[in-house]
């Protein structure tokens, strides 16, 4: 069936937040790139971070093909939202175009990428660092968002950016919140992602945080929770967590 | 990490099977296309089904934004293998580029595929005929396997082509040997998906023959079981059915 139904509906408050959950929540995405000289389309899997202002980034090996198609055209697009039981298009899944610039090491940007990177993807410590490995940033351009049959969203790329003025200070001290929580609150992560995300077990930590929500995890599975406003600043998170339990 | 590891491996037989089994077992795939006027690449999900030689279609509506895309540039990737536990990127994937051709109704071809489509997604039957509705074939032009870590392969697009010259003779009399075989030899299925798929529970049907092998459903889980050898004639088929019971 068609990815985008016939009518396209107004883009509300719910749409926008299941939008940012599908692509904040997304452990892996499709990235379509342009192969390089043919101009040809190339869809592959990526795994898949977000950078504290909400933009996502990928981890690519320059001897990849999407590296070299990236570096010659920047254009790319993201798929996220995962299929299940059932029929595979009930699913909600996100459509994200965006324009990929790659992250420099050795400047803050990189550090700060690479911070939440592993903390979201422990196993790519192993590879992170090789010199051949690169982050790109995938700045989101406009997006369609599928929530299931009949219901189809279309989105600015502005819609997926944190603006938040706290989203530095929350960066810089986002390391030690974290362990702070999992280590002195450790049931916290497990009723959040009971209460806010639908999620089952225990055992549940938060692996980010940044000024729109938290992301959680279990072992393979992530789950986002969104706040309902963004943080203004860095004072206002502990009673945000605070009330999250309430 | 990156798509494609520094070493493309040579291309065998294993791997053969490996990158049909990920195409032809496929439920659904990520779709990239080249969107109409910007060129920017999109990737979204679509059912996926397969030809009598192989092919892979699709079914989109003329009112999507697949479909004003593939009719303004021939050019796409479908992506196929589902993440499951652990690592997204430990998990079997190909990318294939293909190109689009419309399949016009009221031919022998969309028939033939419309007949196929609809007994691999049953649910399909419901928009299958609307007016506005298409199916696509996207022929295989190359494709790049990764068989997780360190295991990348490069294949021609012919090498996703059945050959076979009994694909029309069985395509005709597919219909008939599927209902056979899910009435009069009930157990079969389920005997091929546990041996030959690693598949578990009881119930499975047939749900596709050809040249090549078979689709094997139960409820929303598709099996796809390879043949060593295509088979050159119709009449091939129920030694090689009874075979596959020893």
């Amino acid at each position: 069936m068609a990815d985008k139904p016939q009518v396209i509906r107004d883009t509300d408050d719910e749409a926008r937040k299941l939008a940012r959950i599908l692509l904040r929540g997304a452990r892996s995405a499709s990235l379509a790139v342009l192969e390089a000289e043919s101009g040809h389309p190339s869809v592959s899997r990526a795994l898949l971070g977000i950078d504290i202002d909400g933009v996502p980034v990928i981890l690519v090996s320059a001897l990849s093909s999407h590296t070299t198609a990236l570096l010659a055209d920047p254009r790319a697009s993201l798929l996220t939202g995962e299929t299940g039981k059932g029929d595979p298009l009930a699913h909600p899944r996100l459509t994200l175009q965006c324009t990929a610039a790659r992250v420099e090491r050795g400047t803050a940007d990189h550090d700060r990428i690479r911070q939440r990177f592993v903390r979201r993807h422990p196993k790519s410590k192993l590879y992170v660092d090789f010199p051949d490995f690169a982050f790109f940033r995938l700045s989101p351009v406009k997006a369609s968002l599928n929530g299931g049959f009949g219901r189809a969203y279309l989105l600015d790329g502005d819609e997926f950016i944190i603006h938040s003025a706290a989203a530095a200070e929350i960066a810089e001290r986002e390391d030690g919140a974290i362990r702070h929580m999992n280590k002195d609150h450790r049931e916290a992560a497990t009723t959040y992602a009971h209460r806010y995300c639908g999620a089952a077990r225990t055992g549940w930590r938060i692996s980010g945080i940044d000024s729109a929500g938290l992301d959680l995890a279990l072992q393979d599975q992530l789950k986002r929770l969104e706040f309902d406003q963004e943080l203004e600043s860095f004072q206002g998170l502990v009673p945000k967590l605070k009330n999250l339990l309430l």
